[in-house]
């Protein structure tokens, strides 16, 4: 276990205060693309996040009234072209590993998404556990524009299950825009805020998790993303387990103790 | 087979009319709480109505105004603190079981939710086929206000397949309630009646499924669960061996007579 | 690779232009249904357009103000009345593989549903990659009204991905009519049009998607298939390697010079 506070990130802000860490990404003036760079550093911060000892929740938020454009057209496109399948392959496994990196770091993740939030940033509010959205948000899986296909990151498993497999087909055929309120009534955004909301709302949202209980919420994230494609008796039997699990630690005890005195229980995360 | 109209549960109450099981909690007092006794009793009750010769559909009603408040904080929660893991897995394994019997049991099952139906009383009204709610119904999967995980007798699996992957996502993460027109919104509900009505509803969609083809709704209800985790190619040959099956039903032939007839068919189950 | 717009079908009609095939039953008078023959040529079709040279995109369209009543009573359900096991199975695999050939084509599916789209009719719809329909187009699900199951050609598969496991579950049981107006809601219609402008906006929504990038698009359906069942990790390796097989397209070069020379990009397929 280590302090992630400390972290100094070169491609991305990072913050911690009181067990919630929030990243954002620092090019406003060209609405946050991704870079190779940055890429990678997400995907290593999120693997260092299995082992923190200073965050529990973790809020991906917007700068400058967005959250990401995704990769950078001249800084990752351009160099793509003409790459060795090799070379090709060894990107698309590095995207994908900020993925698998984020679904396994073991803490909710919040996305808070003011703006533009296209292509790698569509997918990074889709790998994120909740989502909040302002009503001018706008969500692009664009990967056709480029020519590329809608399989990106992962978006052909997960957005179906988010939003329904008609709807994610839609989407990851034309490339179009979702508008925020389709993305509410489908499903996508957990709720909508206004623009000067929005980042108090995912706070208060990450508080209310970081209170805890912790080792409960680590292992319903691990549970919603190991049962994805589980029979039904796996995974009643996975959950008779893990639940049991959680059964043992002492904030269960913690919740009832409250409960007989009528108090508000205090979650300690063991 | 044996007949189940004459069965007298002690945790409880139990009737059968016109091929319908109605099941219904008897503590209505305290909202009906579920009790390790009530639980196994369930769980022996839907294992059972696998070979019963008189129930083909099974309504779990309401009763006193609400459906069910969980396990009760004194009688279940309590015992559990500090129990060995031998011990807790078998309870949670037992819960599971209920959901794994109400998965199994082959009649199509219509839970009728007035008021509070929370924690295992979500899980309830979730392991059901259908479900209909008073505008007023609360449902919540509490789990984490207790200290415990959002995994509980399925539900990571399940709810993402109801309502989709984010919005389960939420209510696991946050135990809040479900208010009953965001559950028929998002597709939790099928229908939402007034209080004095649910039960006349409830009644009239059981009798339009216990008027048949009761073999073919048993069928379709082990293809929805079985088939939950196929890949495509394997859940349509499973679907052609079902469907061929139910071909050589007399009650396939009595639908063509009637409609040759011009009759409204009489199915008989076999 | 071979030319499909000369293929000349005896019980549909189908026409291609501008690389987009449509197909449209064509007994308008009893609001188009199926038959042996057209089920297998229908099949057929579907079988081969993974080949043709000439087609990317398919158009399943209406055809007298009805999109398709299903099996025809006389026509399959009376002769399958009696038959032997072998004979039976033998035409639920002819169907279902239907359903595997659109799914296994390659191409994008665009289903412009007015009026009836009922039985095998609603299979079809479903089965398509995407769904228009008009505001008073009927959906049913009926195989329960002829005696059978909802288990047909891959409905307890498939339909619970699209709209949900709940509202899916009362569909298949119930085989009662989904309005379009809830079609929508739930997302197993991605627009309803009037129907004087339903095939127009098939058209152009056919048109948007043979603009290409065909490559991708066609690597987005096979991935939408492939990781139905596929768990997180599984799926975002594999779409790793999908993706990168998609840069190495001229497609996806095309795309790169375009932006960089403020084009609009035109894709070639290749």
């Amino acid at each position: 276990m280590t302090a992630l506070a400390t972290l100094k990130p070169q491609h991305f802000l990072w913050e911690v205060a009181d067990r919630i860490g929030t990243v954002r990404l620092n090019r406003p003036d060209r609405k946050n693309p991704l870079t190779f760079e940055s890429y990678a550093e997400l995907r290593d911060l999120f693997r260092d996040l299995v082992y923190a000892s200073d965050v529990d929740v973790v809020v991906f938020a917007s700068n400058g009234g967005n959250f990401c454009s995704g990769g950078d057209v001249h800084d990752i496109i351009g160099p793509l072209i003409g790459l060795p399948m090799k070379e090709l392959l060894a990107f698309t496994r590095m995207t994908g590993d900020l993925v698998k990196a984020m679904i396994g770091c073991g803490k909710p993740i919040i996305a808070a998404v003011d703006g533009v939030a296209v292509g790698a940033g569509a997918i990074i509010a889709m790998a994120s556990d909740l989502r909040l959205a302002t009503p001018a948000a706008k969500c692009a899986f664009l990967f056709t524009r480029v020519g590329l296909a809608g399989c990106d990151m992962g978006a052909c498993a997960m957005l179906p299950r988010i939003i329904g497999q008609g709807r994610a087909a839609e989407l990851l055929y034309t490339g179009r825009t979702m508008r925020a309120e389709e993305g509410e009534r489908w499903g996508f955004w957990n709720a909508l805020h206004a623009p000067e909301a929005l980042e108090a709302e995912a706070m208060a949202l990450a508080r209310s998790l970081a209170a805890g209980p912790t080792f409960a919420h680590s292992m319903t994230k691990t549970q919603l993303n190991h049962e994805w494609n589980m029979g039904l008796e796996q995974a009643i039997e996975a959950e008779a387990q893990a639940q049991a699990i959680c059964m043992q630690t002492r904030d269960f005890e913690r919740a009832y103790r409250a409960f007989v005195a009528k108090e508000k229980p205090v979650f300690a995360g063991d």
